[in-house]
C-alpha cells in the first residue's frame, strides 16, 4: 500500500464509486449499461431489457432500531430498493436480500425483520430467490439487489432531458424528513424519561412516510396507461436538489425549479414551522421521501395536466443557464446539493 | 416483538435461513428456482437461464485483514462469488459490489481493493455493473452480487444425483485450509515479535490457495469440451463432507467416498502432517477449495477417466444407505459436516 493517506469524506459518496471503478471497462456483449444510473441495464431480448440496483443499509449509520421497529425495517429496506427499479420506469421482479447480524439479536428479531421483507415481496410481487446470513461483530447489515424489467424502448435514464422538457414530480416532498425530527426529539424525550409515552398525535402521516415509505410501482403504471415515456427520470432518496443535479450533469442540462410549485403537505408544512423549518427546504432537501422525479416533452403536458399524482415544478434550462431555484419573489438561487451526509 | 428469546447459534446458518423464508412463495413467471442452490435460476428465452447469487463478506468473520492484503481479498471476493455460478455449470457476466468502510481506511486502502476486484473482473470476463459505497461504524463489509447465464438444458443443481453416479471432484483438496494455518501461525510469531519476518517457504502453492483461489471456469468448459453435463454440481466452500451431504439431501440419495481416493497435493500432506493435522480430515473438513464436486452418470466415466483435473472419489448410494467416508481399511465411518463456522 502507498504511504499516502487521504481520507474518504474528501471524496464523498458519489466521488469515491466514481474513483474507484474508473478504470472498469464493460465488456460482455450483454451488459447495456453499468455504474451511475439508478439500475444497471443488461439485455434480455429484442423487447425487453434487465434492470439490477443494490444497496446496503448500515445500522446505526443508514437506520436506527430505537425508533425503527424491525418489521418496518424490512419492509423500507426493500421498499427502497424496488424505488430504483421504477426511477428506470421498470417492473421489479426478484430481490436477493443478505444480512449480517450480531448475537444481540435473537431468531425472533430475525422473524420480525423477515416479516416486514415478506409483506413488502407480496405488496410489490417480488420473489425473494437468494440471501446469505453472516453474524457480525456489532450491528445489523442489510444487502438488497433487486432485479427487474422494462420494455427496451421505454427504460428511463437520467441522461436524456432535453431543454425545454417540463420537470415533474410525484406525490409531495418533505414529509420523510420532517416525519424523522418527530422521531428523533421523541427519543431524546424517552432518553430524559423513559416513563414519558412518545408524543406521535397529529404526526401519522409524516412518521408513516419515514417508517413505511413505498415505491412508486402506481406512478410508472400511470405513466404507461397515459402513455408518457419521461425523458429521464430518477427517485428522490437524498433530496430533490441533489436529485435534480444528477439528471442536470447527466443530461448536461440546466433547471428552473418554482419554490411555489412544491408540492408538500398540509401536516409536513405544519410540522416543519413547530420546529422552526422552512417546508420549502425539506422539500429541497429532506431526504427518503421515494418519490419519482422525472421529465416530460412538453407535448405530454396536456397528458398529466391536472392528474393528483404529479406536479409540474419548473423545466429543463440550457446547461449554460445553470440550476436555479426561483423563489417566489422571482429570484433565482443557484441550487447546491445538500444531502444530510454525502457519506450515505 | 415476542417475549421468546431463541439464539441464532441454535439453528446454525442454514437453518436460520430455511427458517426465515420459509413462508416466502415464489409467483413470478420469471422465477424457475429460488432459495436453496448455489445460484438462483431466472428464465431468460427457450434457450437460456440466468443465474444469480449473492454473498456478503464481513472483516473479522470471514477475513483477517492482518494476512490478507485487501488486493487479494478484492479478487478472492470476485473469484469465489463467480464459483457459485460454476457451481450451475455456468458463465459469469456480471457482478455488482457494495461496501462499508469505516474511516480507519483511507482511499488508498480502497484503490488496493478495487484493484483486485478489477484484475479478477478482468480475468474472468465480469462486468461491475453497480454498487454503493457506505460509511459503517466498524470495519470493512463487502456484498456482491453476481450474474451469470447457462444453457437451459445444462444447469446443474444439488438435486440431480442418481444412485450409480460416480462422484467426482476437480483439482486438490484442504490446500486452502492448510495454508490458513501457516498464515496464522506466522501471524502468532508477529504478535510475539514483529521482528521476525514470516517465514512462508515452501508454503507458496498452500498459501496462494488460501489468499488466492480460482473460480473453477476451466472445468466448466472442459465438461463442456467433452460433452459430460453433470447430474448435480456443487462448490466446495464449506468443506468436502458438508458439501456431498448438501447434495445426498437434495437429491435424496445416499454415498460412498473413499479415503483413498481424496486428491491431495503433496504440500498440503506435508504441511498437515508439520501440523500434527490429518491430510484426509483436512480435504473432508477444511473450507474455502472453492473446486467443485459433481456427480456423472457412469456412462460418462470414459470422457473423464484419465482428465488431470477431475478425480472419482466415490459414488452415490440409495438414500437409505446413508452417507458414508470409507476409509482405508474398508470401515465406513458415517458422514457428518464439520464446516469450520456453521454461522460463516
Amino acid at each position: 500500500m502507498s504511504e499516502q493517506r487521504t481520507e474518504l469524506e474528501k471524496l464523498g459518496e458519489f466521488g469515491l464509486i466514481e474513483h474507484l471503478t474508473q478504470n472498469f471497462k464493460n465488456e460482455n456483449k450483454h451488459t447495456v449499461y453499468g455504474i451511475g444510473d439508478d439500475a444497471a441495464v443488461l439485455s434480455l431480448s429484442d423487447k425487453e431489457v434487465q434492470l439490477v440496483s443494490t444497496d446496503m443499509l448500515i445500522e446505526g449509520v443508514h437506520f436506527n432500531l430505537m425508533y425503527m421497529p424491525l418489521k418496518h425495517l424490512g419492509y423500507k429496506a426493500v421498499a427502497t430498493n424496488i424505488s430504483d427499479i421504477c426511477a428506470m420506469n421498470g417492473v421489479a421482479e426478484q430481490i436477493t436480500v443478505s444480512i449480517a447480524v450480531s448475537n444481540r439479536f435473537p431468531v425472533e428479531a430475525l422473524e420480525e425483520l423477515y416479516d416486514g421483507i415478506h409483506t413488502a415481496c407480496k405488496f410489490y410481487k417480488v420473489d425473494l430467490i437468494g440471501g446469505d446470513t453472516s453474524s457480525s461483530l456489532s450491528g445489523l447489515t442489510i444487502s438488497i439487489t433487486v432485479i427487474g424489467r422494462a420494455n427496451k424502448d421505454e427504460v428511463t435514464y437520467r441522461s436524456g432531458a432535453k431543454e425545454h422538457d417540463l420537470l415533474v414530480v410525484s406525490g409531495d416532498l418533505g414529509a420523510a424528513y420532517v416525519g424523522l425530527q418527530v422521531l428523533e426529539r421523541e427519543k431524546e424525550v424517552y432518553n430524559a424519561n423513559p416513563n414519558i409515552q412518545p408524543d406521535l398525535d397529529g404526526h401519522d402521516y409524516i412518521i408513516e412516510r419515514q417508517l413505511k415509505p413505498e415505491a412508486r410501482v402506481d406512478v410508472v403504471r400511470f405513466l404507461k396507461e397515459l402513455d408518457v415515456t419521461p425523458s429521464s427520470m430518477i427517485d428522490i432518496s437524498d433530496g430533490l436538489a441533489s436529485e435534480v443535479l444528477h439528471i442536470c450533469k447527466s443530461s448536461k442540462v440546466g433547471c428552473h425549479i418554482y419554490d411555489e410549485k412544491l408540492p408538500i403537505d398540509g401536516q409536513t408544512s405544519m410540522t416543519a414551522i413547530d420546529f422552526s423549518l422552512d417546508p420549502n427546504t425539506c422539500a429541497m432537501n429532506g431526504g427518503e421521501d421515494y418519490e419519482l422525479l422525472f421529465t416530460i416533452s412538453q407535448s405530454d403536458y396536456d397528458k398529466i395536466k391536472g392528474n393528483p399524482h404529479m406536479t409540474v415544478i419548473g423545466h429543463i434550462t440550457n446547461e449554460k443557464d445553470g440550476q436555479y431555484y426561483i423563489d417566489k419573489n422571482g429570484a433565482a438561487i443557484e441550487l447546491l446539493a445538500q444531502g444530510w451526509d454525502t457519506m450515505k
